[in-house]
């Protein structure tokens, strides 16, 4: 396994997956990238071939897979034989389709796909395992070329099946609990740090929580840099305003926040997990008859489409969703060429987007 | 051909497409149609075999094939030998993934299908007539069983190619120019007729329209509904503040409202083609200093999710979002299950919600 670094802060131009990337054009060959490597054509052979790779050293094994990478190199054309069963298409699962983050994200990675000559089919798993488990078993059956996962819990054997049968596979927005399989994710503890930092300026010291499923990485480091900012900052925990949703819905969000105005504990603001939640909050207040922001500040997290077109419009975490997706459709175009080649995962910085959901502390 | 009709009013029991449709398990023969039909095994078979089928009256026949659907049978089971090779797979294309108004109805095709055993893969169009034809292109050669389009153009060489290789295929939210395709769309005449009438109801006399691309049949649809509205109700007509945006997108509503605007005539209102031209127009107001409703105010058209939490909460025509798709799939199911039935189309009768963009004229 070799590691490619510097991922993050060298993405692959995209020149190099120009069309034939799936059409199986005749493509350079292993003398070029000998020659553009510097070291001779036998070694380029031998790792070229998994079971004579590791005769070379890993810093020339890596230099050179990401030469036969950008040239756009396909073993099948050569030796191997492997992979002749190719689709051309490359499908990609989101959790909840109509959670508007996702749409951009997947519309990123079609378009940098498309370019190489690859369609993008999208499936929606209703948030529900047993859809995500028909879907992953079609999509298999049709020989997608490889995968862009949104859905991976931190234990997932789903994503683990895929795996064992050496499906090319980049998750994005969620990650699994060990750094098995490359992701492009957001940095949710910077994330939180931004968002509570925000808050105690404003003066709020007793801030809620409202966050999602502790079985998605999202959930559980989303909750992490929340503890972690309100420690670093100085600001009181109070386990009993943190309240864990069933899912990042509007509906769940409001279940949760009623539950946590129910409680009568006296804060001034809550965080929420993501941008459905903070709907959900805002649903929840209006039914108790309070305003946002004069009695209660809310925010979220994700900064989706039509978040500052809200009523109010919503404070929230900007994650760069046009780049998620390309940087996910470019991890996955170098793993379908180079199946083994261990990509190192993508953590983007995430910014926040204030606006008039929070605001100074009612008295 | 056999036109099934009273359809919309008279919906398949989804209890008929249980879990088998798709996995070939054993189901009902010729003998418990015939029974249900009433009429002897013999006369099933004629009907149920194409050739012969002209032997027995349509209105028998048609009988025979709803129960056949019923009964969830499958010719290949028996017969014909066509269509053994099933994926079990229906393929949905929309043309912007990003417009909140399509995952709620692919979301609800989505789980009708999954009922019948079926899994949805769907497929974004951005905008683009070369992205749907790869996408097309694609899905059949992965045998999905059945189409569901979102993206018909009036004239559709793309629909018309499906048709020629008998793909069975149902039309959502658009239609052809001539009915030669199944399609479950909304009544826009009487839709912008509730739109005039709420405006002129609150005083308004000279309306704007900022319509969608007249290739497509609720661009042009609406925008005959909205003249038509406008003559009916005796406001006049002026072509110089009615616009035809390229897209239905955002950006392309406030292109055209800002020409609306530099007009400058005198209209107190902008009726829009949907609500993402509706959300454009809200940018080009903004731009240009002036507040909705209480400068100029404006309705929308597909009353998308989120409609009603933006600032101020859209006044658009409701479509039922969830009784679109699932429509859709049930016609779907039954064209794939007998497929040269024609089923007529279906034509939902909008409502229209009423919210805070639209009130009375300025002075």
């Amino acid at each position: 396994m070799f590691s490619v670094r510097k991922l993050a802060s060298e993405p692959v131009a995209l020149e190099a997956f120009a069309k034939p990337a799936c059409l199986g054009k005749k493509v350079s060959g292993i003398k070029e990238i000998a020659k553009r490597a510097r070291v001779h054509h036998t070694t380029v052979s031998r790792v070229l071939n998994p079971k004579t790779r590791s005769m070379v050293s890993t810093e020339v094994a890596t230099r050179i897979l990401r030469i036969a990478a950008d040239l756009n190199y396909k073993r099948n054309v050569f030796a191997s034989g492997l992979r002749t069963n190719r689709s051309c298409t490359v499908g990609v699962v989101v959790p909840d389709l109509t959670n508007p983050v996702f749409p951009p994200i997947v519309r990123a990675a079609e378009r940098t796909l498309s370019k190489a000559g690859y369609v993008t089919i999208i499936a929606d798993a209703d948030n529900r395992r047993e859809s995500e488990r028909a879907i992953l078993g079609s999509m298999r059956s049709h020989h997608v070329d490889g995968l862009i996962l949104a859905t991976a819990l931190l234990e997932d054997e789903l994503v683990k099946d895929c795996q064992r049968r050496n499906l090319p596979m980049v998750l994005v927005n969620r990650e699994l609990a060990k750094d098995q399989v490359t992701s492009v994710v957001t940095d949710d503890v910077k994330g939180m740090l931004l968002v509570v930092e925000h808050l105690k300026a404003l003066g709020h010291r007793r801030l809620a929580y409202l966050g999602g499923p502790l079985n998605t990485s999202t959930g559980l480091s989303r909750r992490k840099g929340f503890l972690a900012a309100l420690h670093a900052l100085e600001l009181p925990i109070d386990e009993r305003i943190i309240v864990n949703c069933t899912s990042f819905t509007e509906q769940a969000g409001m279940t949760g926040a009623l539950t946590l105005l129910a409680g009568e504990r006296g804060f001034t603001a809550i965080v929420a997990g993501n941008d459905m939640l903070a709907l959900g909050c805002y649903a929840a207040l209006e039914r108790g008859g309070l305003a946002c922001p004069a009695d209660i500040s809310v925010t979220g997290y994700n900064d989706m489409p039509f978040a500052g077109r809200l009523r109010p419009p919503l404070t929230s975490v900007h994650i760069r969703h046009e780049e998620i997706g390309a940087q996910a459709a470019r991890l996955l175009l170098m793993k379908m060429q180079v199946p083994d080649t261990h990509l190192a995962s993508v953590y983007l910085e995430p910014t926040l987007m204030v606006r008039a959901s929070s605001g100074k502390p009612a008295k």
